[in-house]
């Protein structure tokens, strides 16, 4: 590079961690000290590497850029400014202020160019593997000789906090088993967090330890010098089969009074330290959000290089279109998010002769029924698919070797999985789900609550779905999940009856906007009527079975609804007419009409809650005169029938407490 | 060893091993291959290291011994027995059923010896380290030269699944960061997991993973040879500094026609293979549950060994006591789990013309009154301590060199935090806190629920505790964690009003039997009467102002109290008498006389409802007729003053609410 060269690309560096500084500043809060200590490597990844498009930010085959260190988005809107994207200078002085673009941590979907939320530390890191590997699937179906339709880098900036949290330990050991080459991360390695000098609760050795997972490791011992950075991310791109960790040496709050001390980390600069770090840099002290006319040049160019990148890469897709129509529809399908014409004709009907099902093998049958029609509904499991039922049987498995197939294995990492989960759905052109036991959702909430706050079709086979789980006992028992799942904003849970509305259940989930979770049994339940199940699911709960005038309804999810209908038989023989109402889904019934909604639930009639769950919540759909059987307690270790038995769920107490209502 | 012995051992080994196979074959549930395969390290451990005392299993220096695998119980189980622990035949034969001391995977306060309940994979593990800090910490504080009072190791056998687990992974690094040289596990390396050999998903090189983090590694190639087992186990006491990993290659179902394979992980292994195991092993075919003479005979000492080793302990002591009287008391005080007298009389009164503080600002320094009177209450956050502000201001920082420092620095690792504040709790002796941000409780539910389960003492800070953090968004806003923690069976959680709930809170928490969290703001709260409060707060909700005759309920807790108490007094100039209810725990309130209930909250006068979290679960105390100002919708960033406002947190929309409950 000439002089002449450098001195602008510095000054292309000084300008982003300015803009940083004063937009800091202006909202009092903020974290200047990751945009002045990593700029120097964002910006040399994002002028000299990064294939993007700013005018277009969604074009599907550009590079993913994350930012997991969230916490220093100032430095991401002013990188996203000042390459074109659609964030003004406006946006970036009101940042972190109500209704701006340019919130306190990047949100997907609100800021064009962010790729992911993040802020939640190690999340950003592992959802990047999962985009690594929604690429390289895509690119094991559609690519072929001479067509790389899908081949794009995966990169992001991660702290000490991501290599710490336990998620991305996980996410990383995924990451070298599956070999995932073309993911390559910069490592602002500052030596300070929060508490002060990391060697408080840190002295581990990051590069051995990537090592130790199959990683390529890279080290550069000044975070400023932007020539090593850019022949370490080129030495990078060049290892195929190792993700790439670049451990860069940086001082946080570089080039102000600050520096190297925690203090810069979260706290606006203040004006005395801002004027002495404006100094150092040779930066005018006015105006603020200065973008010298140089730099501006510089950028100008950007939206036109992207699209002239985009264009190419058309044309390649044009070609590809005529070699390989099929493939091509396929990919364009995928691509939109669009699902196969017809799709939903593959999902199976299970007739109630056929005989009791758990609704996990149901779901196992439904899962392989629309595999076969859509390549690229995907997924795995966390070291449970014998158990959750969750293998594509006429797949493979996703490795290193094989990247076509789709059967996912995550490992006993429950949490990268749903971060992985994540990534693949942010990436698109991919449908993902995950799946293990519900209790282990738990494992896995950081994640399930990003996946509502973005939005993402993330979707989650839980089974094993109560204290039905039988002799593993309360540490497996989910009790409290259902709940909390549902108490995410957002986050839709269905927990279906039987087969049939666990059929219906994925057709809701392969169309949904957001995530999804499925709730199954792992024992057996009788299969309803096909009819009456499949139309009624999509509604959240639906009158299952009636009686005239009913004087009492029975509302019960998942495997209490057969408990519901056993009692409604009962209570029939001492002539008490009973209504027996499925409710599989909160999120969907919620969105019904009033009308509906008092239809299915007439506002005078007593009504008796059925869930093998926590009870809490319930008294929301309790009604003016109700009572609810669930659960105030853990469940226990014994043979599930004696444990459902024992905790209230048997007919003598539905009964019982039925009648009382109708005293 | 001579022959003699070694077949002895043998003998010892294989009982355990078909004590195990009996007890899963009769309750035809249960996981096999870990007994089979990993018995010979266990029983090398127990009999020729630990030090333990079968008749008094609370022995307060005695190792502790955690099966992190807990799916493999059946062999923990017999052990027990087979040692002369209070766990009768008749229980192995009663395992995994209702009522037993034998439930599916171990747990804590059930069976005597079950140092902590495990079987949701890496917590056991990660409790551990909770457990050798303790002692660390015990040791730094009350051993002097030649009294060596607490002094011990911590052992686990752990699992593949384990070792993938992210909170594992993070309890690892900290536990070489603190130099736990005392902590010794024992990794049964057996290269299958439930789906398949662990290669699937699992290729990174573990052991020198553990280097990174500075662990001492040792290898065993043969998981049946005792004796490098044993030569290892002493080579790993004698490293000071380091915790000792030991990686011991086994065979899954070591000895049945299943061996090296996941099916034999997780079922019975039927009559067939059970036929051709007992051969494999010489083993007589009936009857089930055969114990040989010279195996009881062995075992008959370890009661009485045990008593000899306690003796000697005892009688170190005594002299202790002699040498080191104050001292000696505060240890047994510790021991005991009790509090010094009058240590309540520490916690600070805050007086309501001091000014406005923040919850958080107010428990630093309840924290740092308690702390000066009870030296073994500690603590640290997960790097946000001078944001969740639980330093203690006299102490130092607990490190590899400094054993006395009470200050604990997990790193950005909420998950092992909670694990190991969990260990801390299940050694005694300690009373341990964990903090963070409360939306970060989600990194830690898995940890939670089991501190839920167990019943320790664990308790946790959660600041930061709504929208009211305001320009940090919605990824670190908590919103549905108030509620998602009240789900969890046994677990109190409190969100006080001021300065002086917070005061009776901690009081609670030090008393408390189970867990307990704080939910504390960010933001200056004024402070409300020190002897309402004090008074009212351990009753769960009290009336915090009362008007005669009220018209209206208003109940609300932490921040949104204040909101109350202005509604109330707005309208009161419109003639409507208002009652403020402060509930900042239901838990407690839910504890109460019926009567007190609704005294506090009269059946029949209308309620609204206000808190910052989400509305779903407060339908439980809306009444006849009442409304909630909650929220349905994540956060936003902004300053925390317009987030309130915006997302209805205002006078207007209280008074506007309240009134139309009044027509």
């Amino acid at each position: 590079m000439s002089d002449v060269d450098s001195v602008l690309e510095q000054l292309c560096i000084n300008t982003t961690r300015m803009l940083a500084v004063d937009a800091i500043n202006k909202a009092n809060s903020g974290h200047p000290g990751l945009p002045l200590g990593a700029t120097p490597m964002t910006h040399v990844l994002w002028d000299r590497f990064l294939k993007h498009s700013p005018a277009h930010p969604e074009w599907f085959n550009r590079d993913r850029f994350i930012l997991s260190a969230g916490h220093g988005c100032a430095m991401l809107y002013a990188l996203l400014h000042l390459h074109g994207y659609d964030l003004s200078l406006e946006e970036i002085k009101n940042f972190r202020q109500w209704g701006s673009k340019t919130p306190g941590h990047p949100e997907y979907g609100l800021t064009p160019g962010v790729e992911a939320t993040t802020g939640p530390l190690g999340q950003g890191f592992s959802m990047g593997v999962g985009m690594a590997i929604a690429e390289r699937y895509l690119a094991g179906r559609f690519n072929r000789e001479s067509f790389s339709v899908i081949d794009h880098y995966t990169y992001a900036v991660v702290s000490d906090g991501d290599l710490m949290e336990g998620v991305a330990c996980e996410a990383a050991s995924l990451a070298g088993t599956l070999g995932l080459g073309k993911l390559i991360y910069l490592y602002d390695d500052n030596e300070i967090s929060i508490e002060g000098d990391t060697d408080l609760s840190f002295l581990e050795d990051v590069g051995r330890r990537f090592e130790s997972y199959r990683w390529d490791v890279l080290k550069i011992e000044d975070g400023n010098n932007t020539e090593e950075i850019a022949r370490a991310i080129q030495a990078a791109q060049a290892v195929p089969y190792r993700p790439s960790l670049i451990i860069i040496k940086t001082h946080i709050g570089y080039g102000s009074p600050k520096q190297d001390t925690a203090s810069v980390h979260g706290s606006p600069l203040g004006s005395d330290p801002t004027i002495q770090t404006k100094e150092f840099y040779g930066w005018p002290q006015e105006p603020h959000f200065h973008i010298p006319v140089k730099v501006k040049n510089y950028f100008e160019n950007s939206r036109s290089q992207g699209q002239k990148q985009e264009a190419r890469w058309n044309n390649l897709l044009g070609k590809y279109r005529e070699a390989y129509p099929e493939l091509a529809e396929e990919l364009c399908l995928a691509m939109e998010g669009k699902l196969p014409p017809d799709w939903e004709k593959s999902i199976p009907n299970f007739s109630p002769e056929s005989g009791a099902i758990a609704t996990r093998n149901a779901s196992g049958e439904v899962i392989n029924a629309i595999g076969d029609k859509v390549g690229y509904f995907l997924g795995g499991s966390a070291d449970l698919a014998p158990s959750t039922m969750t293998t594509f049987k006429k797949n493979e498995s996703f490795s290193a070797e094989n990247r076509r197939g789709r059967n996912f294995h995550f490992g006993i990492r429950e949490h990268a999985m749903a971060a992985a989960v994540n990534g693949m759905a942010l990436h698109k052109g991919v449908i993902p789900f995950g799946a293990t036991f519900l209790v282990f959702a738990d494992y896995m909430k950081p994640s399930l609550r990003l996946a509502a706050l973005m939005e993402t079709q993330s979707l989650f086979v839980f089974t094993h779905d109560s204290i039905c789980l039988g002799e593993d006992g309360p540490t497996h028992q989910a009790v409290e999940q259902l709940m909390s799942l549902r108490a995410i904003p957002g986050f839709t849970v269905i927990r279906p009856a039987d087969a049939n509305e666990t059929a219906a259940a994925w057709q809701v989930a392969l169309q949904s906007k957001g995530p999804v979770a499925l709730a199954l049994t792992r024992q057996k339940l009788p299969i309803l009527s096909q009819e009456t199940t499949r139309q009624g699911l999509p509604h959240g709960a639906y009158i299952l079975s009636d009686s005239e005038n009913p004087a009492l309804v029975i509302i019960a999810t998942g495997s209490e609804v057969h408990l519901a209908l056993s009692a409604q038989k009962e209570l029939a023989q001492e002539n008490i007419s009973v209504r027996v109402v499925s409710m599989p889904c909160w999120e969907l019934f919620e969105q019904q009409s009033t009308e509906y909604q008092n239809e299915v639930l007439p506002l005078e009639t007593p009504r008796l809650i059925i869930e093998a769950g926590i009870r809490l919540g319930w008294e929301r759909y309790v009604g003016k005169k109700g009572d609810i059987i669930a659960l105030d307690r853990f469940g226990a270790s014994a043979p599930w029938q004696i444990v459902y038995e024992k905790l209230g769920f048997n007919m003598e107490n539905v009964v019982e407490k039925a009648k009382a209502l109708l005293v």
